[in-house]
């Protein structure tokens, strides 16, 4: 079960408006399942999206990059679980093409005004009778209270739904900012996919919110790991109706943009925590801060060095103080000129660390005191500048084989 | 137990001309077991090794480096397990030296003509007390035929000792090489280290053992990977007695060269191999080629990449031909610019992707087939260049996880 994770009611996800969602079964992969999710949005909505970075990107990653420069209207988005339409060549393609073409068919919309989204196998055709038999499903149970409900409808090996609301006031109105986000590792077993979607009825520029997606992304999506394996469709995407009759927000100097930012970066960072949460087979919910280093992208560097080596996550999964470990891996990371006497490392407030060597003071009571935590902070501090970054993570537990080793079967 | 693995005799291991080894019981961390070796080489003989680049290296390997700077002539090797002598400070430092100084003071020759290495528990102390009590004990047992032994006293988690030899005919004379190895993981538990010793009687010149040892290196030890973690201590040293009697063997262009280089690189990556055979929890051997490179390191980059992934390595487990997980691992090794529609991916000899997607001609009962055996070759062509590297690793299954979060308990 996911560690420490406050489950989401219908009543506490809040509608967007100019924004309304419906599901289908559409038996994609299995039965009695929601697998099918269509948002439709109201004219004049934008978004925004960053997606994975994997060179074997799936087909709808790739048509979702063609829309978003094709047009700066959004109409609707499409997701299906069950199959990842990656690794499927031409054929993939056309049929991620043909499903917006269905879409704004439905909607009377411009194919390119839809975007595309797929998380399951790899190396599978869609199915695309039942995806294009989906879509009028979809789009018959279309309600602006739909979040709950569509926070389930993307879940594929994940065992609770992600989905958070918050509200700021902004020159004066309210304005909400609801997302919903899936996945149980960066790239799951065959169920390959992060998804993520923040839907806000603020009113941004159209450049502007480009930056706010990627912003976002760094501190939330970029910042969690689960395995290390980046999937062939993660998509993060970030949709703003401007419904909410405020001055647009533009620039990343104004008040009103750092405000923002920050309530979708809250909203992100609950999602991508959620997914952390939820790990495959996660028993532990880890912070790794390292800060005292020249940049951030180092800072960032030794933290997935540490949040990615199984050794220091089966260590956590035992809650075995071996914290040994942790130094082997900040000195693996890739700072070539990294001096191991000026580090130091802290579990929580326990100093275990410096001067290259175990801490005077440390004693093996207090760290196995704070591995026993179901939530544990790593801090490590580099001693070479200001710079800092925070990485989440889990533990690596026999739940991770047996989920991985046992999923197609 | 290791995959495929035949084991050594003590017969099948040829002694080396001007070296002997002796081995003690010192109960470095646990009673009753070979934990401590001396190898003591005649006057003449010369070594070059290569070391972890992790910044948190260990204190015997920044010895290591100082001695074999300070001096071309080596007399003594000593190795203890149990006990890592890393993230130690200072006082590692000097507990290093003290060590290299007892064995200089028990076999009369200089401190830096002794090298010193060790394996085990993070972040402890040597006992340097039953280390230097460890010495007088390997001195009294020194022997020419010590290998065997030898292989037994460097074991930590290893299930198996590894060792092996090798004769060739150079200039008219046999020549031996011989050489042990320990390590079931790159780094392990907190027993960090893979250790590797090889030792021939030819002749050779000082500068050319240094290029030998990093040629050999390349294709052996840097070729394989248990779980992606870099020790804090690995070493691998190459030692020539220089007792064969033959012409010195200098420079990479001669046939002589060619054929040694060829005789060591067969001895280092038998080790090498072993190491992954008796990786933590292993069931299978795998061999990951890439070929079709613009470069050696991107097709090592993608190999690593495919042998790194948690999910390629539990899907072997399983034995389940889950095969996209692969083609998302090659998208995310790195390469900006790979075309996945050039690439192609083998498993043994079946065709299972092309054109960016699966190929029309798999069955999924051919890939399943390969997955059942211990031994399998993953063949990947990027269809971009001539260049090819070979990864090889292991599965990740139930018993890593258990090896490595109960291993201290």
């Amino acid at each position: 079960m996911a560690v420490n994770y406050v489950l989401p009611t219908p009543t506490s996800l809040r509608p967007i408006a100019g924004l309304r969602l419906g599901y289908a079964e559409a038996n994609v992969r299995k039965p009695n399942r929601k697998d099918m999710l269509i948002a439709v949005l109201d004219e004049g909505s934008i978004a925004a999206g960053v997606f994975t970075q994997n060179r074997f990107c799936a087909a709808p990653v790739t048509v979702c990059r063609e829309h978003l420069t094709k047009t700066g209207n959004q109409r609707a988005i499409i997701v299906n679980t069950g199959c990842a339409n990656a690794g499927t060549g031409e054929r993939g393609l056309t049929d991620a093409r043909d499903t917006c073409a269905a879409v704004a068919a439905a909607l009377g919309c411009k194919a390119e005004e839809v975007l595309p989204f797929s998380t399951g196998v790899i190396m599978e055709h869609l199915p695309m009778e039942k995806i294009l038999g989906g879509i009028p499903k979809c789009v018959a149970n279309l309600t602006a209270d739909g979040w709950y409900d569509a926070a389930h409808a993307i879940m594929t090996t994940d065992t609770v739904p992600k989905a958070v609301s918050k509200q700021i006031t902004l020159y004066g109105k309210t304005v909400t900012i609801t997302g919903i986000a899936k996945g149980a590792g960066m790239i799951q077993p065959n169920m390959a996919t992060m998804l993520g979607f923040i839907a806000t009825d603020a009113c941004i520029a159209a450049d502007t919110l480009r930056d706010m997606v990627r912003n976002a992304a760094e501190v939330s999506f970029n910042s969690i790991t689960i395995d290390g394996d980046t999937s062939t469709n993660d998509s993060f995407v970030l949709i703003a109706t401007n419904k909410a009759d405020h001055p647009p927000v533009w620039g990343e100097g104004t008040v009103e943009y750092g405000r923002l930012q920050h309530a979708i970066n809250d909203v992100a960072i609950a999602l991508a925590q959620a997914i952390v949460r939820d790990g495959e087979g996660a028993t532990k919910f880890i912070s790794i801060n390292v800060s005292g280093g020249k940049t951030r992208a180092e800072c960032m560097k030794v933290a997935k060095a540490i949040g990615h080596s199984p050794l220091v996550k089966t260590a956590f999964f035992a809650s075995d103080p071996n914290l040994g470990r942790i130094l082997a891996a900040v000195g693996y990371a890739g700072i070539d000129d990294l001096d191991q006497n000026k580090l130091t490392l802290h579990l929580a407030d326990v100093l275990v660390a410096e001067h290259g060597g175990r801490a005077a003071s440390y004693r093996e009571e207090d760290g196995s005191r704070v591995m026993k935590e179901a939530e544990i902070e790593v801090n490590v501090h580099l001693g070479r500048g200001d710079e800092k970054a925070t990485l989440w993570t889990c533990d690596f537990s026999y739940d991770y084989v047996k989920i991985n080793a046992d999923y197609r079967s």
